[in-house]
């Protein structure tokens, strides 16, 4: 079997595997817990009919007037402020669903967003990622000179080490803002910030749904749209020196690479060859060693 | 100012642009739909207030209970399927909410669970992208060939046509089906497939939420659960068609091309010089002129 047919097939398995263990964990973890407050809301539930009297159609009424109030109760979505923020978490994809359009002119026009809108992002994040990637190591390579090291060349270890400490750094800085101003614990505040810009996005906790924030409050409703964006490209730089050179545009098995270069002009050059459009074929030359595949 | 910069300004510009909008039409479509909804639930609570002889006290106590039953009246959530389920809209980012962890050891795990599996998954898909569209570059040729075309080579704008094509039929059928198993209208069907496959996941349609389907429908789980996975594979293999070109990990300025590799070997080739990981720079060769650099 080909090389790259063998490399897709481990990561499906893989992933089928994570999946399985994920569920299990999640199962051991969570189940328990749901059953008891399941059990805790039906007495407390028994006891409410029995106080008021309802019926079991009166219960349903308040049911549902309740939950459509639900989204009614931090303040207006839709006004500029909300609707800026709503389109922020549309073409990021985080998706909180904390506001959801209800109209169908308004679920259509979220389609046709979504599809511009997103891989324009995309690859907003992804090229700033990779200017701050270039800055940082113009920064390290003159800390390095001037603290009159020998070696100054910034390697793939300090890189992919200032990235980590600049993500946590981010989500900590987040984490202790929010937990401030939304009156969440630090955990929890920090757990917003990871589920916001890993664009997850689950909606269980939102920041600017309290007090009115998104009409009362424009100071802190500035800082959580600049929190959303520079936090995206902090994690978007990162992505873009770790993960993205793993995503191959390769549509063709690799050719004989010496055939198309001239080997003793690339010493310790990794060299691909791209025709059309789409990455052909990614050779190494090893000083030393022939040209080898990299994939 | 150096080109790439330009690039990035330029882009962080237009998502900007992008946004205001994007947030003023969301302003105009949904704004007085919500005033409306707005007016007429505040009616209904005064009936219901009226009715049931509720003080603010007592209805703040109705309204916390119901609040609080809500994802408890899907089913459970976090057995083995509703677990797998959170899994998945996890590690795709897709995040509708519709379940989240309660318990600090389930979020922590979460995070975990998280850092690993979306790089994974990301990783996954786009290797399983490009081998579909390998198959669908050699089916095209081989159609080609087979109704006797004289050119047979398969052109960029036929994939992309193909993979357009490929993507509306995956939404297509995904409404069809989810409006028969979850009665909704298939406009709403195919609003919940395109929030989910673009990983927005607003939560506000969830599949398997209804008649306890996760524990009492095992087909149709394994649908919903083979449709996203699959569904995502096609949208991935369309971004790694159209996307991922874009989104470059190049970080330094381009040097001279044509010392690094000899042109006469080279019509017709785009080549890319990348040493240490990192591309360096990335020259296209059209026959009968120099190489030129392609950004």
């Amino acid at each position: 079997m080909k090389t790259q047919n063998i490399r897709t097939l481990s990561l499906i398995l893989s992933i089928l595997c994570y999946l399985l263990v994920g569920a299990a964990v999640f199962d051991a973890l969570e189940s328990d817990s749901e059953s008891s407050r399941k059990r805790a809301l039906e007495q407390k539930l028994h006891e409410l009919k029995q106080k008021y009297g309802f019926t079991e159609e009166d219960y349903g009424d308040v049911e549902r007037v309740v939950l459509q109030s639900e989204p009614h109760r931090a303040g207006r979505q839709w006004k500029f402020g909300g609707s800026f923020y709503f389109a922020i978490t549309v073409i990021t994809t985080i998706g909180y669903g904390h506001a959801a359009p209800r109209t169908d002119a308004g679920k259509a026009f979220c389609m046709f967003y979504a599809v511009l809108g997103i891989p324009l992002t995309l690859v907003m994040f992804q090229s700033l990622g990779e200017r701050i990637n270039t800055a940082v190591r113009y920064l390290l390579r003159r800390a390095k000179q001037g603290l009159g090291l020998r070696k100054t060349e910034v390697s793939m270890g300090n890189m992919v080490l200032v990235g980590l400490l600049l993500c946590m750094g981010t989500l900590c800085v987040g984490a202790a803002a929010f937990s401030h101003f939304e009156d969440w614990t630090f955990f929890n505040a920090y757990y917003y910030c990871f589920v916001t810009l890993t664009t997850i996005g689950f909606g269980d906790f939102v920041a600017l749904q309290k007090t009115n924030a998104l009409q009362k409050r424009p100071p802190y409703v500035a800082f959580s749209f600049m929190y959303i964006l520079v936090g995206l490209t902090v994690i978007g730089a990162f992505l873009n020196l770790v993960v993205l050179r793993f995503l191959t545009v390769n549509t063709e098995e690799p050719a004989v690479c010496d055939t198309h270069v001239s080997p003793q002009l690339l010493t310790q050059y990794t060299v691909c060859v791209v025709k059309k459009g789409v990455l052909q074929e990614m050779c190494v030359n090893v000083p030393g060693k022939r040209l080898g595949y990299l994939h």
